[in-house]
């Protein structure tokens, strides 16, 4: 397998302590195998026991440890009741699950003090992610990305996804050209209904009818869709529309595409403390710009966007 | 229904003449009968036989031509054998279809001497598209336009699809509300397979698994993509890269987004007469932007783009 993010690491960071979520499973042996074959030394291997498998759940978490422990690396696991825990939440079993994990992942991060983790999401994985963005709606075609900084129990954390674009089979076929092992469906514990189903039942079926392999397709698609972002960042970054007192100029605002108008609204609420921002509230924004709208709105938590003098800028009550 | 081009058309353009490609079935059907509803009186009713139904081929084309002349608007029919086409230039029945219109239609607006055609395509088609191109890939989230520039037989057409956004189901209330009658399967007989497939199969399975109406989800991400390629447009036009003898200035372009470089790359390539800019040939020429890559690259049909003194520019072998 050839994984650009690993073999850029392996050259540039592999002294330093990385943590790995492994279940045990496929992937996640997969992504460990191959730390160590590249040279990484300063392993975490972290496992939690989400309870969910009866005995196999035991079994899981003893095969990671030897298996971790084989190739020098540090172990820590971690055990919750899962179930339990989705009873007294109300959560689907994947959200409880990510929870959990990302619990497990931050406390990891304070003991070992180490704030990069790595997991093994595949173009499968994103694929998947890919399709059910889609049929929700709102989020178009967005994926997991291969970089992401996120709060895990409080801590920031330095996500990575090396995997992204490496399909299943690929980690299946490295594996077993080394006779190496792993444990079957430890990784699938945690994938609720939905996930199951447009992995065994919705992918299968769009393949047979397009007569193609359209996972690297839908792979593809999220990399476009992380482009775009990043282009409307580039272009939010760079419009001259705020004048020396920090207001926004509605003149130059007007020129702009709606899309434009949107992300320079978003972050200019971001930077005025409002975190609540959708879709709506945007397109409401954006009404701002029309002298035949009102001229002002209210923000979610107090506060309010006014128009006045060809500026936009914010008030308290 | 409420139809935001009809309704701003109907204030704007109703005295103007416009052709409507009409099978008889309902989605056509509703278009014709919005349209005479909504006051337009020029209008010409475009129907080709494509010869696919067998008997019920004329019965489609004798119940077209009763409904305009009945609602006052010309009628022109044309026919033709597509199975022959078909079999003559091996394309698919979707594609051969497509065609086929095109060139009636191209022809139409030849002798009535009118550039703008409707077409009924509704948000249900337009989730059909979207999910197509996604399995294809290449094309990401892209979705039918609402207005579209093309060329029919020649004759360049304005080709607006008002019903984007508007559910067959919608279309359906609205013709029963009214008493008023359509053909049954007379807009799918040159569906293919793959179309068919996605409808009956694949779109209801998917909102089985997501347990939501996932068309307009769909819809939206034809929408946002549109969105993108037009905050590109918007970038590619406003980008400072063109050096007053017409060459890219490679450091200016370098701090430029990937996605924005081969926008770029691509108005530069058309400006120069290229006309098959594909992906690959854009991230080649992207690449030249590395001073470690090669200085110059070979462009199809001869020619070839050169970086020289911090430019790029292009020259004849």
């Amino acid at each position: 397998v050839k994984v650009p993010w690993i073999e850029e690491a392996s050259k540039a960071s592999k002294e330093k302590k990385v943590l790995v979520g492994v279940s045990g499973g496929l992937d996640s042996m997969a992504l460990l195998h191959l730390l160590c074959e590249s040279g990484f030394r300063k392993v975490i291997v972290c496992h939690l026991n989400h309870g969910l498998r009866g005995r196999d759940s035991g079994g899981d978490a003893r095969f990671v440890k030897r298996a971790g422990e084989k190739l020098g690396f540090e172990v820590e696991a971690g055990k919750i009741d899962l179930l339990k825990r989705i009873e007294e939440m109300g959560e689907s079993l994947e959200t409880a699950g990510r929870k959990a994990r990302h619990q497990f992942f931050g406390s990891c991060g304070r003991k070992y003090r180490c704030s990069r983790i790595l997991l093994a999401h595949h173009a499968d994985d994103q694929a998947e992610t890919v399709l059910w963005n889609l049929m929700r709606g709102s989020l178009g075609c967005r994926g997991m990305r291969e970089t992401t900084q996120l709060a895990m129990d409080g801590k920031a954390m330095r996500v990575v996804r090396p995997f992204l674009g490496t399909r299943k089979s690929e980690l299946a076929d490295w594996m077993e050209e080394r006779g190496l092992r792993w444990r079957e469906d430890a990784s699938n514990a945690v994938s609720d209904v939905v996930r199951n189903c447009l992995r065994n039942e919705a992918l299968p079926l769009l393949a047979e009818i397009s007569k193609r392999d359209v996972i690297p397709n839908l792979v593809r698609a999220a990399e476009t869709d992380e482009e775009w972002r990043g282009l409307l960042d580039w272009a939010v970054a760079g419009a001259d529309v705020i004048d020396p007192q920090g207001r926004l100029h509605t003149a130059a605002m007007r020129k702009l595409p709606d899309v434009l108008k949107r992300g320079i609204f978003a972050e200019y609420l971001r930077g005025i403390g409002i975190s609540k921002i959708d879709r709506n509230l945007l397109d409401r924004c954006a009404g701002l710009l029309d002298i035949g709208n009102a001229a002002s709105l209210n923000l979610p938590g107090g506060g309010r966007l006014r128009r006045r003098s060809g500026r936009i800028f914010s008030e308290q009550f």
